[in-house]
């Protein structure tokens, strides 16, 4: 899985009907300090991510394997928020509060 | 799912069988401010994309998801047309009428 | 689904059983004009294609959603010559006759 | 399979009902001599994998294969802690006791 | 697929039970000239392959699709010995006896 973060959203009226009512986000892969390195990529959420989130997204078939993706043309969900990455021993990243 | 721009089209009179009646558009991904920075992919339509429309594809198994691309041999979808951008509060792309 | 000009051929003795039979050709992405940007990858041929052909490549499991290649080891498949290629509403690339 | 070191985990209250309780680590591809060449990827561990192990990653579906990952939101999994690796007859790495 | 040379092996005695027994080979992706381009990767062999040996390997799921492979976390498979390479009317690569 990436670890990413979210910049924004997408509004789109015409979508295959199993998109619909999916709230599509903007995120970009981040390294374990939480600098941008990816480009964006959309990513369906299913755990009420925010913008600036760090978030940790699936991709491919496994992005249909929650509740709310499952049988969608979805190949990138959002399925966890971080709270802290360490790397060697060390807290890289913690979520403010 | 990538954000790409649709760029032109395929013509194929010798092809799969499960392929046949389906509408192959040549697309390239595009950054938040519709700039292409991908090479050409060819996708399935199937939300009646135009010239120059910005949309969203799925890839890999996920393209199949669709009633129009079921058990046949996609990798790459357009399943929605996109409406606007907006990244880090500003809109980035708004779809011209 | 990626385009691809048909370059060489593979020749194997010794393989899988569910490959047995089947055409393995040498293809190259190219641009749609034509010109080779990619790397040799290995497809199976379902549409009798030949050297110099410019062909429609599916990847992945979407490479197995055809008769001649479900369930067997493959992760690239030719399923469509490429008659012509059209961006910006000019033909970038026709087959000759 | 990537060959990859184990180099962190991460921290996540709101995720996937799916993936409560298994084990986020973050681990990096290395070269056959371990040294560190990709990017951060988040792997669920099956094989209790701790920092410092060269481990084997598999991706994509073949990530949900495992008792521990199948039917999870999951796209990369820990599968096997490497022992050595042998390269032209050389051993090239070898796990420390 | 990809066209790779068997360059060494992995040795693991911690793994997930699906691949007990299975040979784990390490390839890398060469041209159609048998140069090394590509880094190291692990595959499951199906075909007695040895070092050296010119082999393809299929990636993803469609790695699962041998008898050896099926339902293991395996996402790459040498499934063919290459005994030669053709492009462009030229043999490029003949396997030595």
């Amino acid at each position: 899985m990436l670890i990413a973060r979210v910049v924004g959203d997408v509004v789109s009226t015409i979508k295959d009907d199993k998109i619909i009512g999916r709230k599509l986000l903007i995120v970009r892969e981040v390294t374990t300090e939480n600098e941008i390195v990816g480009k964006p990529i959309v990513a369906i959420d299913t755990v009420d991510a925010g913008p600036g989130d760090v978030v940790l997204i699936a991709q491919g078939s496994s992005a249909r394997q929650t509740n709310v993706t499952k049988e969608t043309p979805t190949d990138a969900v959002i399925f966890a928020i971080v709270d802290s990455l360490e790397v060697q021993g060390q807290v890289r990243f913690r979520k403010q509060r």
